[in-house]
């Protein structure tokens, strides 16, 4: 039975809990990265059968080896591919034809590199579809995994390295980066489960290994560092497990502007400006992105040892009353005011140490504590057992005289039940950090990595309850869809049809200054109506404020004119009543060559672009994230209303977009909607002032399967 | 000859240069903090004189003690006084009666403590003031000076620390601050000139420690750890001779949110949301502010051993293509593109390395790198050859085997002359990050960390050119504005009298319906005029558009009306013509109790708070400052006009603000001016849509000096 790869666990499994592995191209000379894998499978103590495949030597440092794969003679989970780029298809094939069902290739030389390189790399895809193996690579540096030992790199950092266990995963687009996590994340003692670089991603993709991982008992906690979102369909299922399995997913991405995501890979370039979806489509699957590797570990630290929710109602005892003002800061920076200690708290602080000023929220524990550090437990117990706080950082800085005494305080303090406490403290003695470490109490170095960890803990801790309204995202096989020339306003109505929750004004298509049939409600606005005029303010192609009859003739007149010295196509004059509005919105919705379908909203009118407030969502989206989005805008706050002023319906509005974000989805000859000047008048009634639309490139044909796809 | 102590670099001088110390309150006990500073001075080589005083021994320690400040008998430039704060005020009395200028106090136990320690500081000011003495503290933990190997403090980093010179300056206005600075620039090789604890600022303030070391030769970059700007005259002299001698300000400030100023000192509280004041205080100032003491420190290498001006044409070279691309994004953000090499780097870069594939910037030195190391000295050399870059930055990660390699590369890269480099290595080892720091090449442990230190640099290096055209500060003796009642609108336009450059809207006064003497040009807007009515809209006391003589006589009768069902006093219905415009600004001038004149100007109308796009200057600033604060908004970039749109006159409208700033200034009567909607008819013309004034309280006796005071 053939096992489909994306989003199969199973898949991925045959390379990660692989039992037996042939080495193809394995080498005796040390100098050659060949050798590597046999000698760090070794070195770390991998717990199943290991074949070195190399025809001119009967062993390699006391390991049996063979001239081919064939001659094992035994099963193989997993070959681990060494040869050129140029000789890794037949081996490929060959041991597919031996019954390996697991590779990893790091051969570089392939779609990275030139047309040849693309030509091999689709052979790779082409034999993993249809032979249902599974392939790692190529261009990887391979994976790890402390359940079995499993070293399976060519990256210098195993040599060097520790297989220490931790609750942590990590997938990497980048083998460079994922050597500098590894290091990162074991000089921490935090250990780690699997390590996986994904490399070109010609069979094993981003998506299933966070599938993979979504799924693995031993992970709670997954990295990732990004460079492409290749298939934005299986990555968002796979998040959404994720998500749904309560495992934070951290992320490092680069890219993120325009030069950026040149230098990331040929793949990437020229979708510049989309890094603003991928920050939206991260954002909607719960992924918290992070600005460094040491960010990554220090949430890390913080997701494994600390608070099992998010923080709201936090404590802050600091040996340093300035930067206890600065923890302060940081903790409001992430809008959470410190709450005043109860009276019973206070009590209780004052009478532990009667000389004791202030019992305050941030605590200063002032020079005292140097001179008796257990002061620290003191004022720690109280805080706990009140159970009126969630979360305590503890501020120290030097202090080397009396950091036992600290450590010991904490240590105690940490025992008790009900409140997680965590540490920052700058310039700490090295025993210090290590007994923190081995009591599971995350320290941080200074303040700003404690709040930004924090920060990335609450984020996370609430992704887990809002994953459950996430919707399905769309089938896989939804072709793209290009756009063709626009349609006028008019054709744009009459063809998309009417809207749920969003209305046309009034209007009336004439082509000639005398037409009588015009909207009886002045006043009106005339706007040439041109498939060849898209900005029409522009070439002065809209009169606005058509006070009677005699101007409404005279600006169809003009309009007319104008159309005919642009020499452009023209279907007549359309005339619009006027709306009276409170506010201008933007709707937009256009099919992203990467993420799909992209709805945009926001402020609209003519500042789109001066003053962008805006935000983009990848569908399909629910009314309520809609909803969501809307609030996070500054326009979203002046609609949820302020001292007394109408307030808009936004659950109403969220539905309305919803509803024109269904009609594009089901619709697969539009291609695009852009709503822009869409008036509201408050509460809830929202108008299109003007409306452009593209069809899909052919739509004759799209009814076809398959049609209509881009390249 | 009495000396002033703001402002003088002499007086400070009495404490960092003292040549001979007296120390009052010396303990021969090592656990007492009084012991530390007898100690510390031997410990780390002061050169001068050291007269312990204890009564009760003859030596400390081997040094000669001295029963009272009297029996020295010699002269003494310095006293470190020890005791109690109930037995400070005496013995600085004692000490300037037997002669000596300088003073260092260390006990707490004043201003931050109580209402007596209040009276005990007071005390302090007044000894300072009257006697011409130089008083650092209360409260504070002292002072250090490399040039004369003055260690001057009781905090307990003196006890580890070594004394190396470097031209680094600090100013804490916390001891234990002080203290992790210091620790992490003598961990990072910088060294350090002076470092001032100021504590509670009884005699000596910030600014004035600032002055100092804009004229210190010793000095060339300044960091601060800042809470309160208690002098801010005085501040933004000094800062301004900072900027004019090129030494670049850094700030770590606490207080950024409600919550942390609380918490900073009680001298804050109540002061809540001046912080958005202080920042751009700051700013125009040209402090750059840092997010941690370790972003101090990297922005401090950075500008020791980095370029000496502004980067804008940075290269990046990276051992990883992945790591190239965030290095990339994080120059972007800086708002720096990657130029592209040009065609005989391209060809050298080429030609030194025959298999070398893309010679992009950023540049992917790719696996190779980690066979051959001396491929990072032979692309660097072309490029920093080349000349049409301004500053390297150059990728590492871990590599420990190739180290070496890469160290002489970039010693002998470092070497050339014209174009600085710094590196980025992840995990360096240990004598790589020595001999890059011995070279004096900037290193960092990550790529925000440099990215971060780079925006400081430029932020920075442009302060210089700027400070030529900053206009010197209010004298520092303006009483503060206390503001009384509000005028009417009606009232205020007559009050203020006309303006240059702001226009009022056609006006009349009307106190019944049947008045006839109404502004001519319809349409009008009607509004109540009462000093009780300030927010007008929300008792709907405006009426707006009426369009002819009818509806405005019933607007008149309602809006009386509606004042007489308030019940609050009335002028009468203010009348004016309505004022076609394009866009509505906000421009208001008020007397913030610490900052003294503060002008807010930016988007105006009813979207003020829900949308926030101010900026604030404190006064004086010039028109150009005016301007470039508009620029930096949202509503700047709308008005420098896009598209073919019309666009502002913004100097004509910096002309116009300026101009009122001025009449602020002039009128001592005015505490408060906000014009709100300020209606802006491109490209210049400007009418006053609505405008509050409010007069400072108690008017008449503002003739008479120092009336008027606030507290």
């Amino acid at each position: 039975m053939r096992r489909s790869m994306a989003g199969s666990r199973n898949g991925l499994g045959a390379v990660l809990a692989a039992r037996s592995i042939a080495i193809v191209g394995a080498s005796a000379d040390p100098r050659k990265l060949g050798s590597r894998p046999l000698a760090l499978l070794r070195r770390h103590g991998f717990e199943g059968e290991l074949y070195p495949i190399n025809p001119g030597r009967s062993e390699i440092d006391g390991v049996r080896a063979y001239p081919s794969i064939e001659a094992i003679g035994r099963p193989v989970d997993l070959a681990l591919v060494l040869t050129s780029a140029e000789d890794t298809i037949a081996a490929v094939e060959r041991a597919i034809a031996a019954g390996v069902r697991g590779f990893i290739l790091y051969a570089s030389g392939f779609a990275e590199h030139d047309e040849a390189g693309m030509r091999r790399q689709a052979a790779i895809t082409r034999l993993a579809r249809e032979h249902g193996v599974t392939i790692v690579g190529p261009n990887c540096v391979g994976v790890m995994n402390t359940d079995t030992r499993l070293c399976a790199t060519i990256a210098s950092v195993g040599e060097v390295m520790t297989f220490e266990r931790g609750p942590l995963s990590f997938v990497s687009q980048s083998g460079a980066i994922g050597g500098y996590w590894l290091d990162k994340v074991l000089q921490a003692g935090l250990g780690f489960s699997k390590w996986i670089t994904s490399g070109n991603e010609a069979g094993i993709g981003m998506a299933d290994c966070i599938e993979y991982l979504a799924a693995d008992p031993a992970t709670s906690v997954i990295g990732l560092y990004l460079e492409a979102v290749r298939d934005p369909v299986a990555m968002r299922r796979a998040l959404t497990n994720a998500a749904r399995a309560g495992k934070p997913v951290l992320a490092l991405r680069s890219g993120r502007s325009a030069a950026g995501a040149v230098a990331t890979a040929s793949h990437t370039a020229g979708l510049a400006g989309d890094s603003a979806i991928c920050d939206a489509f991260l954002e909607q699957c719960g992924v918290a992105q992070v600005e460094s590797l040491s960010a990554m570990v220090d949430a890390s630290r913080l997701l494994m040892w600390g608070p099992s929710r998010a923080v709201s109602r936090p404590a802050v005892v600091s040996v340093s009353g300035g930067a206890g003002a600065l923890v302060t800061d940081g903790v409001a920076h992430l809008g959470m005011p410190l709450e005043p200690f109860e009276e019973s708290v206070r009590n209780a602080i004052a009478s532990a140490l009667p000389s004791f000023g202030k019992a305050d929220n941030p605590l200063d524990l002032t020079g005292m504590v140097g001179a008796d550090p257990a002061i620290l437990g003191k004022v720690l117990a109280p805080i706990i057992r009140s159970g009126s706080h969630d979360f305590v950082l503890v501020f120290i800085g030097l202090m080397h005289g009396t950091a036992k005494g600290l450590v010991d305080s904490l240590l105690e303090s940490a025992g008790a039940t009900g409140c997680p406490l965590a540490v920052i403290w700058i310039s700490a003695p090295a025993f210090a950090v290590d007994a923190l470490r081995r009591a599971r109490i995350p320290c941080f170095e200074d303040i700003p990595e404690a709040i930004r960890a924090l920060g990335v803990l609450n984020e996370a801790r609430a992704v887990a309850a809002r994953s459950a309204g996430w919707l399905d995202p769309a089938p896989a096989d939804q072709p793209t869809r290009m756009a063709s020339a626009a349609l006028t306003e008019y054709a744009a109505h009459r063809y998309v049809g009417i809207l749920e929750g969003i209305a046309y004004p009034a209007e009336t298509l004439v082509t000639s200054a005398s037409a009588a049939d015009v909207p009886s409600r002045f006043p009106l606005a005339a706007k040439l109506q041109s498939p060849q005029v898209l900005h029409k303010t522009e070439v002065d192609a809209v009169q606005l404020g058509l006070a009677d009859a005699a101007a409404t003739g005279a600006a169809v007149e003009h309009l007319l004119s104008i159309g005919r010295s642009l020499g452009v196509e023209c279907d007549g004059v359309l005339l619009q009543s006027m709306v009276e509005h409170d506010l201008q919105l933007i709707v937009g919705l256009r099919w992203d060559p990467v993420f799909g379908p992209v709805l945009l909203v926001g402020r609209g009118g003519t500042e789109v672009e001066a003053d962008r407030d805006v935000a983009l969502r990848v569908l399909p989206v629910g009314a309520d994230e809609i909803e969501s989005a809307i609030r996070g805008l500054r326009v979203g706050r002046r609609l949820a209303g302020s001292r007394g002023r109408l307030q808009a319906d936004l659950p109403a509005l969220a539905r309305a977009i919803d509803a024109l974000c269904m009609r594009f989805l089901a619709r697969r000859d539009l291609a695009e909607i852009e709503i822009n000047p869409l008036a509201l008048r408050l509460p809830a009634t929202l108008t299109a002032l003007d409306m452009l639309v593209r069809l899909t490139a052919d739509v004759r044909d799209e009814t076809s399967t398959g049609a209509g796809h881009g390249s």
